[in-house]
């Protein structure tokens, strides 16, 4: 089974990058890239950059297609499934582009008739500019794209890791929860320390500290995620909640450790440091 | 009195960034520059740059020079201050590049002789990446230099901006203090951060989490500050101590508010996250 035609929901920057790479390399397989977003401007904008030959007037015309792709915020994403899932064609396939993934596969476990294939997707690439515009379909090759089963389906696995590999990227199968759990410390905990600095540094410069004359490229990179569109952040934060709250307690805690190490002199504190150097060595 | 012969004490990536920016400009009245450093193979690897034309034999040389550029961490700044200031020659100028002010501008207003021109100094450039190899003297144009005055000197004052215009960066001339407490937001913060991802990243990955899998560019930025050079992150966190401790509170309080939003649902915390965005476009 081939991917088809291609129908992507949510023409952001991910389902702009999708449609874009698509059409670039012009896969084997795959007969036509349509577009649908609720947001006729973003559509249009998103057809500008060539991410799909024609829009979709209604999500639902999505169903048509081969291979139906959902790049849209997490909350979407599972009302999408929600309202569409049961009507999906037989031997259609969906796949998804959400950063929190236990939310999205249980959707589809609970939405779509067994004889959809379903698996979910998150791309590991992505910058912080939201929209048609921020897309960079150059990121895919070589990037890994993290695959989460739904339910023991090989041929919906196999169809997802073509698309997959279509883009030029990896496809990487992991359990949801494991994903979750992971990107909580690895995305949305620097997604929310980001919006944290970002708040300390504007009370600051409430205060009158010349925080933008101050703010060299540590201070940029340290922000950069909170750059990002807070409805999409916002939907994966929410239904990874309770993963992030975990992270945000072990920062928490790493926080203090370093806080009682500030007044424990420069020697001292240096060894603390040392430790985490290594670690951020072994895991970058 | 132009800045004539130039000595740098410590060959690391900010010396010989400012040696080799100052060697390839060529600036009228430097006459000549020399580096010093404890680990000659530093010193080394630094001449190899083209970051000076000579290697200092010892620290106590670098008095002979009329301009004396301290590039050490903080904590070595004011020990070479307490031991070689009071032996500075009359009409020598020192500034220094360390990333905390008020202890050095304290050291040098106890240890220099009213005669010596002496300014701190705060590059806002700079990599994690320590040592000769890290140098990047092309950043130095259009960034900005801190300055700030010891007492009132105003020759002092325009030599040290003198040679900050040489590297072609823009001289800011600010209160130590007033220095401190905003770097502690807009630097030293970010550094803690850093190492804190990176230690709850490192137990992640113990507890068998796929945390390199994982790691997209957002993390990769989220923990290059903690690539650091630890003995000088720790000199600089050591003495802002007070500052940095005020911040990563603040630091605190701002994730525990976002901790609380989590679980309020996607909206609600959409417009909590989108309340730090627009603060992030104002600061960065």
């Amino acid at each position: 089974m081939s991917l088809g035609r291609v129908a992507i929901v949510g023409a952001g920057q991910i389902g702009t990058a999708i449609g874009m790479r698509l059409r670039q390399t012009a896969p084997d397989g795959v007969t036509e890239v349509a577009l649908f977003d609720r947001d006729p401007s973003v559509t249009e904008r998103s057809l500008e950059r060539d991410a799909g030959s024609r829009a979709l007037s209604a999500p639902g015309e999505a169903l048509e297609a081969d291979t139906i792709v959902l790049a849209l915020p997490v909350t979407e994403i599972c009302a999408f499934l929600s309202r569409y899932g049961p009507a999906m064609r037989p031997s259609s396939m969906v796949v998804d582009t959400g950063s929190a993934k236990r939310a999205v596969v249980d959707a589809m476990a609970a939405s779509l008739p067994s004889s959809v294939g379903a698996v979910g997707g998150h791309p590991m690439v992505g910058t912080e500019r939201p929209g048609p515009e921020g897309a960079e379909p150059d990121l895919f090759p070589g990037s890994t794209f993290v695959l989460t089963p739904v339910r023991d389906d090989p041929d919906a696995l196999a169809r997802a890791s073509d698309l997959v590999r279509a883009l030029g990227a990896r496809p990487l199968v992991m359990d949801a929860r494991e994903h979750d759990a992971t990107v909580a410390v690895t995305s949305h905990l620097p997604h929310l320390m980001a919006y944290g600095l970002s708040s300390v540094a504007a009370e600051a410069s409430a205060r009158g500290r010349p925080v933008e004359s101050l703010a060299a490229s540590g201070y940029r990179e340290a922000t950069r995620l909170a750059a990002s569109d807070p409805e999409m952040v916002a939907a994966f934060l929410s239904a990874n909640a309770d993963q992030v709250r975990m992270a945000l307690g072990e920062l928490g805690a790493a926080l203090e450790d370093l806080g009682r190490a500030l007044h424990s002199g420069p020697h001292a504190l240096a060894r603390v440091l040392a430790a985490g150097r290594r670690t951020q060595g072994s895991a970058a």
